[in-house]
């Protein structure tokens, strides 16, 4: 038994649902966050709501810390137990409960993961569209805890506009449900929306009521080489004003599509380009998508792209995306790394790559940039390669903050769809005030009177 | 000067800024809701967050209600200044402050009729989809106080799903910042979505950023009649069901038709039938509309539909929308009433028909049903007509309660769009449970520990 917790917790649950090893609690310790490992104590994995609220609700008495998880895929470490206590693993809580193809929903348990929903629903007809490049490990709860995006987000936005139901429990145990089946609903606040993207440290969501859509049943694919990242991110608010929104509009730099290229050993066509530009367009009639995809065509060419490249057939397609998904392990093999998930109005989108590529050379720091450039959502990795560990260690920190600043001086913000979790809890101020984070503070005690769930995240200061 | 108020209160602002003629303060006492009017003792007219501040924490301090109102159309209750006190009225905040066609967003204050900013961005070639029937004179602030839907909400979503961002002021007169033009944002708790919806008892929102798409080209409108409200209704769900989304599904029962033709003084096409369903599509293209429309009305036709009328012209299209629109005012002439805006799961509308049907049966009331059938959300308006005072006054409640009883029990919910408000507040625990309703309180007293902002609505009991 580990040290340090009561022994009534190893009564609430069957003897097999606790994980104690060490080889598993390093496992229970990390995410997909850097290299960071904080085990917890124990890890415990309930099966049922009734069982998360036995667990929180003593935990909650004996002032332990859970830290909740899904996959443990995330990456600006929120599922990390940095101060110990009990790991509240939802991976048992894997049931589809329901696809009503009457009402188009979902209702299913937080350790689905999102490819698997995502293959439930297609095979009846049906589209779940956030798609989170993790989408094959990561799991619903995950996604609704950070508010995942993805790809598609861009025409059909983030997981919190598919959430309209929840069922969770609170810190004290208590078990709540917001919402339902209903496309309108405005009986009281919206909790639902309130916890949705709240990283963990609310609630622990154990069902979730999804919308789901009739599924796009055709696709255009294109590739547009250029010749400068300023040309390819000029083009992408260009493309929207002529009428027409893709799914996907991703941005890639060279460097990124070389370490993609290098890790799965093919090459992306029209890769050797220094920027490329993977705009994808659906819907259920091939006449229209191809109107659209000749306007998206011309704007490319009129803005400079030195080619255009059609994935002509479904594995093709979905070879391109697999490049592109493979991306960001790739980058992030290459060496230590900061992962920074900035955000800003799409037409700034020129802007952010002059203020990374300034910063990173400011501070004499290397950075690979690709992402989500139709939502003005660029993943900027800096990474360590041959710097000497005393200058990383104070240049990453200043390079961050500078381009943090510059971030927020375009109208946006340090997290599109990561989060704040543990990394970016010491510039959640500077992205929305003192003066907001008091008042959320102040909203999270109301949830969380002892500070138990999922401490150390968000927040710079304790809690309570 | 009105009694009981501070003499502070007037000079806050310009002496231009006040209203207080008993003819004014009749008006200022009353909005869409029946008959109700709760004249505040002065109401109050700023032009700048800056002077909603200063009315706020001058109310704060001297514990003085205040209800904001943005053009009073509300149908709950919600602008109703039912502790006397000072209505804050944002009628002069109603400046377009910007409409950004490269990011396709708009930053508005709280003042601009909802009509107005569609024209202002419909003439540049976006679109702002939410569309209250009381479009022409309702303001955007009252219709992100009730996260208002209208027709369209079917495709296009509420106006949850449009604000991006928000600037408000706190009842302690503190002015805040959420979001901004940023499609993806998760840093912090979603505080805009949480304001969203919350009935001005939060803040009182002073601009706010919303979101705008490419403006629609291509419309085609339907009218479907049937022998009965329950093949009109079972014959939603199937609609999407065939992988079709309307832009539009609207119920109207007979009387509902007549109601808006005696209005109006003309017939609205295949009006004469039990129930009528008027189906909407848009899109950018021709062809796959026309496939869409074709599917629509092989449904329709499959399902008992006598006929299907096509509105051909853009003239037809708006006939036929202005007698839709007009539904509400006329069935209100009719006789006192009580408006009912319950919402269902889709498929579930023919169970809440017969609901209907029985409940006002039962108590021998008649009621007259209209709404927006593709989102399940009908609004139910039971009329007294002739019945005895005595017999309406305990038949009314006693209905109404056993409608919402049977609803919830139909997985639905008391308010789909028009809110709580003061009309409905002691329904709200029936519809979300006391647990949660104790929690929303708990979250009020962060925002507005002294309980001045817009006190009677929402809760039976009294805050703080």
């Amino acid at each position: 038994m580990p040290r340090n917790l009561p022994t009534g917790l190893f009564q609430l649950l069957p003897a097999g649902r606790y994980r104690a090893s060490p080889e598993e609690l390093r496992r229970y310790g990390s995410d997909e966050t850097e290299d960071l490992n904080f085990p917890p104590d124990i890890a415990v994995l309930p099966e049922t709501a009734d069982e998360v609220s036995r667990v929180l609700a003593f935990c909650n008495e004996h002032r332990i810390p859970v830290t909740p998880r899904g996959a443990g895929t995330g990456l600006s470490g929120g599922a990390l137990p940095v101060q110990g206590g009990v790991c509240l693993s939802l991976e048992k809580m894997n049931r589809i409960v329901e696809i009503d193809r009457e009402n188009l929903f979902a209702v299913v348990e937080p350790g689905v993961i999102t490819q698997t929903l995502q293959d439930a629903v297609e095979a009846v007809g049906l589209f779940y569209p956030p798609d989170p490049a993790s989408k094959s490990a990561c799991m619903i709860g995950g996604n609704i805890a950070h508010n995942a995006g993805g790809p598609r987000a861009l025409k059909y936005g983030v997981t919190k506009d598919y959430v309209y139901g929840l069922e969770a429990v609170l810190p004290t145990g208590e078990v709540i449900r917001t919402g339902g089946k209903l496309l309108k609903n405005v009986a009281g606040y919206n909790l639902t929306q309130f916890l949705v993207g709240s990283e963990g440290t609310l609630a622990v969501v154990t069902q979730a009521t999804l919308k789901l859509l009739p599924l796009p049943t055709v696709h255009r694919t294109l590739l547009a080489p250029f010749d400068s990242v300023a040309a390819a991110a000029r083009t992408v608010a260009k493309i929207f004003q002529r009428g027409v929104t893709p799914c996907a509009l991703e941005f890639m730099e060279r460097a990124a599509v070389a370490a993609a290229e290098e890790r799965k050993g093919r090459k992306f066509p029209g890769g050797d380009s220094p920027a490329l530009l993977l705009i994808e367009l659906d819907g259920m009639h091939e006449a229209p998508l191809d109107a659209d995809a000749e306007s998206v065509c011309a704007v490319c060419l009129e803005e400079g792209a030195s080619d255009l490249l059609v994935a002509e057939t479904r594995e093709k397609r979905e070879s391109v995306w697999d490049l592109r998904r493979s991306i960001g392990e790739a980058v992030k093999k290459i060496s230590p790394y900061r992962e920074i998930d900035c955000v800003v109005p799409r037409a700034r989108l020129p802007e952010l790559m002059d203020a990374i590529r300034e910063t990173t050379a400011r501070h004499a720091l290397s950075a690979i940039s690709y992402g989500h450039a139709g939502d003005g959502n660029i993943h900027v990795n800096i990474l360590k390669r041959d710097a000497d560990p005393a200058r990383w260690k104070t240049a990453l920190p200043a390079a961050t903050r500078e381009l943090f600043e510059r971030v927020i001086a375009l109208g946006g913000t340090i997290t599109g769809e990561h989060g704040v979790g543990y990394l970016h809890r010491e510039s959640l101020a500077l992205a929305i005030g003192e003066a907001n984070v008091e008042i959320l503070r102040r909203l999270k005690r109301q949830f969380d009177p002892n500070g138990i769930l999922n401490p150390g995240k968000i927040w710079v200061k304790a809690l309570p």
